[in-house]
């Protein structure tokens, strides 16, 4: 017999949990499909060439290989698991390109796996939840406010309290970088140290920009003093005015910007100037959201504006917008902090008894009847003494249970959250009295 | 730029037929809820050893390897991609044995992988969606009935034409075997054999059982008269007392299969003497399902009972009994055939457009009051030519277009199908012309 171990890093969840997920995945799904998103899937396999055609780093990447090769095997390609969802769309938007309409809105809800040393609290197989709007040549601002008001409706509806969405542009960040005369590697690398705020505090990105900066030290407070513009909606263009910028594109970004919260609701989201986002991508906006009573957590969401979905497989200019929610992340944070209350451990409304295996025919009978009624219905798979019957319902939280006794036909219905019991003279009285759910 | 290369065995759908799939998708899972079946999902990951437990052709199996290895990590264990949802399902009912409440029901789908070398028609990553229905010690036959009751459900629900349940039961074939005095070991092997009728016809099997039993002609005369076997619910009990077998395993078996088919419906079920299912898991009921019209296609769905789930992991016995629809080959085969018409490649049922971007925050307000209405509406992004915002929404088969116009504040509607508009002089007539989905 093989001892089972858990492998760190691949959750798994009990069967109360899966039904908590679901009914989440559902909510998110309905809202994005509420904006028009459509679904796709891709495999989760792609060509490691795929993969790293836009110079991923290769160790998060797992490689398949056949246990035992066929000889006669002549398909050399290495194969991978997508890490992320982002690289497999620009492919399937490029392979389809003809067989799409523009501007392509989808949701796409897969797992990733990433090849991370094992390690609390980082999974290496994990769902991500994404939305992309993407266009042929140009992508109007109005979809970055759509993508972000989707994401804000998703927090809405999940509804596990306070949610803030961090929002800033990138044009905004590199103006402000060009007029402190940063070089264009400067600045790429400014980004990447500033996005690490949250990590390593301000003392930590001070010390990695005067190793970047040497002799910058005024610039270098500037850029500090930039991280701490934080402020509501109705106060951006004065946040922004403030700089006295004349760079064009901080003033392009501060014209996005103001666009944008135009087109957001007032609460949970905010301008961020200390958001940076790590990735070389993002052309434009970027957002990031996080639960204001979980700091620890980081993010449980985030996405932006990118001027070139796929280049490396097409010619075609293909700007977009999108956001991703880390879903497995999110659950194991609900889960941990019982921010949504885990249901029953089954779908079942009613469970019908079984008094004699004579009854079986007739109680399926009332059982597909009910199930057109939508109610999902269990018949006890045997006859045992009815204690045992109802304590199954009780253990697997099954409202209603049902009994029809042999020599009277008269049906009883208990409620065990209430312990109180309904008689029907009648099956037909029953059935009006559970007409649909 | 990389040229984007197929690869063999990886379907995946364009958007129209992935919301087919999703809707197929959502059904079977409305069917085997109404079951009283609940979801679990395993990793796609498991240990190597984990899936080799029960000798499985370890060909099939595709391993992980991290492209680069990180030269600290001390985890030596092999990781490979599950091939199928029972043995995953196995670990996972050992694993949290005193977490979960028997009988335990599950459904389960995810995507298996399967290491074979690419060929036509043949894939290497597909969708299975399994049920079982798992006990401590003993599950009554019920529960065999319960599970082709909701398959037989699961195929009148997606409604792709005419659909047909063969039965056996492995008892009645090994008491038969037993009373022709065949071994335990050729009894085992011609199951095997018999197994492959539909690839290799009679003479194959003649052939095979002839190299297996020498000098045992009669014999295979009997085994192969045996296929022939194959009737309609009422005539079960007639087709197997004509046996007069009295082999007291061939007795239960027969006892089983009566009971079986008292507990389901008449139509699209046969008892088929002929089917023996290759793998050797299977004790009791098997069964399998195909479509008449497409013979070539093989099956669609299949399973049986077995006597001991996760012998490999626990002391515990767990007999159950289970079924996999395929569901990756069935969507290819409605694809392929047009079985069900694909829709529209878009959720979206309305979409808002635009005349003007000073319009936009009053037509965002319009959407959100919309969608909370079950409505899914797109606001276009921009605000071109109606022209080309009209052929938007044709191109998505979107069935309404809406527009307010910017100096009257007039409403119109127009339905792309039959080209008629409808006017409303307010905002507010317009509402109760659409109160909810």
């Amino acid at each position: 017999m093989s001892k089972i171990k858990n492998i760190s890093g691949f959750p798994e969840w009990l069967p109360e949990e899966k039904l908590l997920e679901d009914r989440i995945i559902a909510q998110i799904k309905r809202v994005y499909e509420s904006f028009g998103f459509c679904p796709i899937e891709t495999p989760a396999v792609e060509l490691k060439s795929t993969l790293s055609s836009k110079g991923v780093i290769d160790k998060e990447i797992y490689l398949l290989r056949r246990a035992l090769k066929d000889p006669q095997e002549t398909d050399t390609e290495e194969l991978a698991l997508h890490f992320d969802l982002t690289v497999p769309f620009a492919r399937y938007t490029a392979q389809h390109l003809n067989n799409l309409v523009f501007p392509f809105k989808r949701y796409q809800l897969q797992k990733v796996w990433r090849g991370e040393r094992p390690q609390k609290g980082r999974f290496r197989e994990f769902y991500q939840f994404d939305i992309d709007i993407v266009a042929r040549d140009t992508l109007p601002l109005a979809a970055d406010a759509e993508i972000i008001n989707a994401i804000h409706l998703v927090f809405a509806t999940i509804d596990i309290g306070a949610y803030r969405i961090r929002i800033n542009n990138r044009k905004v960040l590199l103006g402000l970088y060009q007029s402190l005369s940063l070089s264009p590697e400067q600045q790429r690398e400014t980004i990447r140290i500033v996005d690490k705020l949250d990590k390593i505090g301000e003392d930590g990105i001070r010390k990695e920009l005067s190793a970047l900066l040497p002799n910058h030290s005024d610039a270098i407070d500037t850029i500090i003093s930039y991280t701490k513009v934080r402020v509501a909606p109705t106060e951006v263009a004065q946040a922004l005015n403030q700089f006295n910028c004349s760079d064009p594109l901080f003033i392009e970004g501060r014209t996005e910007l103001e666009t944008l919260f135009s087109l957001l609701p007032q609460d949970s989201v905010q301008f961020d100037l200390s958001l940076a986002r790590g990735l070389d991508y993002y052309t434009g906006t970027i957002f990031e959201v996080s639960l204001p009573a979980y700091p620890e957590f980081g993010t449980v969401s985030s996405g932006g504006r990118y001027d070139d979905l796929a280049g490396q497989f097409t010619n075609q200019k293909l700007p977009g917008v999108g956001g991703s929610v880390g879903l497995s992340r999110l659950m194991g944070l609900i889960l941990d902090k019982g921010l949504i209350a885990k249901g029953r451990p089954s779908p079942t409304d009613i469970l019908i008894t079984v008094f004699d295996e004579g009854q079986r025919v007739e109680l399926q009978a009332i059982a597909s009847t009910l199930r057109t009624r939508n109610y999902a219905v269990e018949i006890y798979p045997a006859a045992p003494k009815l204690g045992k019957q109802i304590e199954y319902a009780d253990k697997k939280g099954i409202p209603y249970v049902f009994f029809k006794t042999v020599d009277t036909g008269e049906v009883r219905v208990k409620t065990l959250a209430t312990k109180t019991e309904a008689s029907f003279a009648t099956l037909g009285e029953f059935f009006e009295a559970f007409p649909s759910k």
